[in-house]
Formats: C-alpha cells, structure tokens, sequence
C-alpha cells in the first residue's frame, strides 16, 4: 500500500534541509521499493506569509490525511512580533494537539566521530545513547483555565495550568515503558512530586505502570535533579520519561551534550503508528539559504519514520549506516566541523548521502 | 546593634556542616567585632520526628524574629513516603512564603583550584561565573487552584497553577536589575513566552522596567534554549533572572557545570534585607554524621550573608579569602579531591577556615 508522506518545510534552514529529506526518499522509492507518494504543505512562518495562519486548513487536513509527516522547521524574527497564537510555534502546538501526537521521542546520542564537538570532557560522555520520552499534548502546554487578567488590587496577571489525568499518563507511560523494554530495561521518570500535585499523580501512575513491566527497572528523579545528572553523568540515563514542559528543557539540555544537536532527529507518535518527524534544532534564521545548514538531522528523521511509521527498518538501517559512512569519509557541515575535516554544504552532504544509498 | 541569626541545621549533613560554619561565627564575633547573637531551631526531617510538623510554630516565630536564618539541608528517605505537605520540603517551602523571601540568589562559580572537577571542558567553563536570579514565593510552587480530583469520566487527575502578578515581577526584576548593574551589566530574563500566558506577562514587565536601567543590557531567552546553552557556551551569562521552576531547574544545572556543587551557597532574601542563606547541595543523607560533607557551601552562605545583611562585606571578603587559602593549600573534602590534594574531613575543612581568620 503506498504511504503519503507530507513534507511541511517551514521556515529557516527548513526548506533546504527539507529538500536533502526528499533526495533521500526519492532514491529509496527508486532503488529500494519504498512505496511513497509526497505532498507539500506550509506551515509556520511561510505559511503566515501566504494565509495569515501558521496551520492553514488545507495544511492540518492534508496532515489528518497523511501517513507520516516530514517537518523541516519554524520560526524566526520575521514573526516575533505577532501575538502568540498567531506565531508560527503555534501552528506547532495546534498541530501535534490536532493529530495527537502525545508521544516525543528524542534520542540524544553521541557519534563516536563528532565526540571533540561536545562541550563535555570525552570520557563523561563517550558512548552516550539516551532516549528522552516527552509527553506532547496535555501539560502547561494546553492546561485550562490559562489567561491573562486583573487582581482585586487592579495589578495584571496571567496562569497557566499543569494539568495530567491518568489515562494521559498512562499512554505516555506505556510508550515510555516499551521503548526501556527495547533498548536498556532501565526507565527514569522525572518530576517535581516533592511539590506538585500533578507531579505526584505523574509518580502514582508510574508506579502503578511498573507493575506491569517487570522486565523495566523504574526509577523516579526530581527535574532539578536530572537537570543537574545530566550534566555531572549522563551515561547513566537509558530512557527517561517526563511532562510536556520538563521534556522541553532536559530533551534540549541532552541533545547538547552530545555537541551535535545538527545531527539529531525526532519522532512525534499518536497512537496508530502515525507520526511527525522533525529534527531537534530550530530554523536558524542566521544560517538560511546559504547552504551552510547540516541535513543530517532531518535525514536522520526520516530513517526514524522508516522504522516507526512505514514499517521498513531495513531501509532506516540503510539511512543510518550511510549517515556513518558519511562522518567517517570526514564530510562535515560547518555546524560540525573541525581541524582536520572538509567542508560540505547542505546540498554536498545530502548528496553524499543519496550517493551512498 | 547585636543581629540575631537563627542556625536551623535540618537533616542530614545539614548539622556537621553548620556546626563548622557556627565556629566561623563565632571567631568572627570574638576577634572581628561581630555583633552577633545565636540561636537555633528545628527544622525539616528533625523537626518532623520531634514535633510531628516540618516547621513547628516556634521555628517559624524565632525565625521571623532572626535578622538573618542560617539553613543546613532538609529530607532524606526516613520522610520520604509521608504525604507531601508534611515532608521535610514543605517545611523549607513554608518558610520562604511566610518570611517573604522572593529573591533566590544562586552564584555559579568556577573555583579554579576545582576546574578538573567540572564535567565540561576547561576552555569551556574556566573563568565561569554566573547569577541566576530565582524567584521563590511565586509561579506554579504557590499558584492557585492546586490540587487532585475527577475528570468528568471518573479519572483521576491533578494540576497546579503557574501564575504571576505585575507586582510580584517587577520586584525580582528590580532585584536583578539591581544585581546585574553591580556585576557585568548583562541581564537575560528566561521564560517561555513562545508558549506561557505568564511568560508573555512577565516578559512585557522585564521589558518594562529595562527603561530604568538603561545601564543593564537586557536579553530574553526561551527556558529550553537557555538549558541548552548552559552546556554549550555557559560563559556567554552574567546575570540570569528567572521564575521559581525555571529557576530551581538551571540553578541545578548551572551549579554543577562547576562540578563544585558542594561549594556552592545561595541567599534568600525578602524586601528589607533579611535573608536565609544555605548551600546549593542537598542533605547527602548517604554520607552524613562520617565527616565527609564540606563546609564550604555553608561557610560561604555565612559569607553572603555577611554582605546581604550583616552589612560586613569586610569579613565577607575575609571568609572569601579564607576559603580560596584553603584550596591554594590543596585542601579537599572528599567531593572535591583528586589525585594531587589531601583529604580532609569537615571538621579539618572548618578548622582551616577557622585559623586563616
Ligand atoms: C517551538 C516550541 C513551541 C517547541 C516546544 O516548546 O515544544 C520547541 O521548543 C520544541 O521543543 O519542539
Ligand atoms: C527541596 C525543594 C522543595 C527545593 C525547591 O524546589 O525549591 C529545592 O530543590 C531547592 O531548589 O531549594
């Protein structure tokens, strides 16, 4: 059955990096059987630009309707002064709230090639493999009551809720629970349940979870504690699970580490098997169109979809291995390069890529 | 004037350690003119196991009655399966709300006796020093509603509520505007105003007060990205201000990018001067009542203490000055020791401070 895969670029590097993503899966489709039809859609900034929307209709249907979606990324001065519902991150947000994609997956990983590209001493974080597991739909992020008003004394103020039920634990839970099961049986759960409400029901739930899952070792740490265990020894994290916001910081905490946040991609899962995949990094709209950008991250996406949504880890090995090569050989991005490599260019690297597939 | 200060040692090393900085107290008084009376109370897990509360009504009232409260360290897993609001923390938490401490002063800095402790690499982190600003008696610690219940299907959930008025902003604002003008004139204010209602309000009050401080370059950062680049760049801050959690979270981190953590003190302060001063570490509950904590967290928080509200920054600058000695003399307490440098106990650590005054 041929699987629709959407490709919504973006703004920033988003385009060009994006353009590499589908030279990779032009030549699967080509090469390797891989049975992919493509679509396009704006979003973001882009699409602000042509509809005033960052998630136009025609763009969040032909989203519903996908199999998968390829995201480049949003963002940049040009809509910084918007009001917030109108910026592109909130075509984001309506857009993983709209299809459900509670599920981010966030694999931070150090490649033995690029390890002089951390700002970590080698032995901290050599070998470094983490999978961060971030609820993506429910938390502060779209808790009710949020607003903005008045005190009795007349003074403005605005809230936000923390706001979990079980069920949305749980579903996290069980997605976090698998994947520990998949790669080291070891899970940290992170929270603050030493002083929030929903913290503690985060922990209950888990703990009621673990029951389940006996081949998984659950451990629970404090936010501030994780983001301080990061730092000090991060090899000592398999999977860790946490909130919406908690996930935000500590996923993008972890990635750096590694040194080469350009290199690392991301899964945002709803319950089907359907999925986002959009690279860590951000639009970098001081690199844009200047061909300097790294398309390792968003090539490293799709061999992310290839596993989880099409259903074709073989072609996923395949991106993968060719990524290695590709370090190996010396081809380096500016965003990763050193003393003794070559530069490539976007296009040059994502070429490299294609070539070796 | 005699200062009352009130020593609540807690749990943990949080006695040893105090023990020592009360000796440095009271060499101070005897030989340095400090006009200074003692007194001491229970407080977290100790005050749990002898009045059955965290923070018993005398506590609270010799603290209010103090100038200034010398904190050791709270919690431990003797309290850890009691119910939130009557574990260790919510001692600790009670008291920063009813004495009005809203300002969290949390100074990261690298010693450079230490810099082979930090998990970073040297060029990174050499020559660090940060203050990160925490607001304390706001945000989603204290916001309200707060609590757990039933979804309309009969689920349990939970929330907590972030919120913030102009006034309780623009006070911390004040306060690290204040605090950057007599450092490196840099401020960045972290929020999640991409997202946040409450971020949005306190990035409009940050930009509102810059006009009066024109002196203070402000920049804002997104708290994720600010996460990020405290392990990438962590010496592009000088001074940081930020809201309770987000200020619990990178205080952490950045605390340990020194890798000196058990170094490090912080103050509380409320609006006429009176302060809490304790270290950035935890209880430690694994190592205590062994002689193996250091002082030198707590003897500093006596330092800044000196400064913040005994209006003594020259026996500040001694304690300081005494503390550097004693690592120039290859002084460690077990968490800072390497191969080249003798050991010593808590009591050696104090001691050494003690005769260098
Ligand atoms: C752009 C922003 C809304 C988004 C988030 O906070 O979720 C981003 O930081 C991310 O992590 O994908
Ligand atoms: C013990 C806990 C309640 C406290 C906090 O979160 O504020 C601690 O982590 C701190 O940072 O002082």
């Amino acid at each position: 059955m041929t699987s629709r895969i959407l490709v919504m670029p973006g703004d920033g590097v988003g385009p060009e990096i994006c353009r590499e993503a589908v030279r990779v899966l032009d030549v699967l489709a080509a090469d390797h059987g891989l049975d992919i039809e493509l679509d396009e859609a704006l979003v973001g900034g882009a699409a602000i630009d042509v509809e005033g929307d960052p998630l136009p209709e025609s763009s969040l249907a032909a989203a519903r309707e996908a199999d998968a979606v390829l995201f480049g990324a949003i963002g940049g001065p040009a809509w910084d002064n918007l009001e917030r519902a109108k910026r592109p991150e909130s075509g984001l947000l309506r857009l993983r709230s709209e299809l459900g994609l509670f599920a981010n997956l966030r694999p931070a990983i150090l490649y033995p090639q690029l390890a002089h590209a951390s700002a970590l001493k080698p032995d901290v974080v050599s070998g470094l493999d983490i999978m961060i597991v971030r609820e993506l739909t429910g938390g502060i992020y779209f808790g009710k009551p949020a607003g903005t008003g008045r005190t009795e004394a007349g003074l403005r103020e605005a809230w936000n809720t923390m706001r979990y039920d079980e069920a949305e634990i749980e579903r996290i839970g069980r997605t976090a629970f698998e994947i520990a099961r998949a790669r080291g049986h070891r899970l940290c759960s992170v929270d603050k349940a030493n002083v929030l409400d929903v913290s503690q029901l985060w922990r209950d739930v888990m703990n009621e979870l673990a029951g389940e899952y006996d081949d998984v070792e659950l451990t629970h740490m404090y936010v501030d504690n994780a983001a301080m265990q990061l730092v000090r020894a991060p090899k000592q994290f398999d999977t860790v699970v946490t909130t919406n916001l908690f996930g935000d910081i500590l996923s993008d905490a972890a990635a750096m580490l590694t040194g080469s946040i350009g290199m690392l991609p991301s899964a945002s899962m709803d319950a089907n098997g359907k999925g986002l995949y959009e690279p860590v990094h951000g639009s970098a709209p001081d690199i844009a169109g200047q061909g300097l950008a790294n398309p390792l991250a968003v090539i490293l996406s799709v061999a992310m979809m290839l596993r989880y949504t099409l259903d074709r880890g073989d072609l996923a090995d395949k991106v993968e291995a060719a990524v290695g090569y590709a370090l190996d050989r010396g081809l380096r991005t500016r965003d990763i390069m050193d003393d003794e490599t070559q530069i490539a260019s976007t296009q040059e690297m994502g070429g490299a890529i294609v070539d070796m597939l």
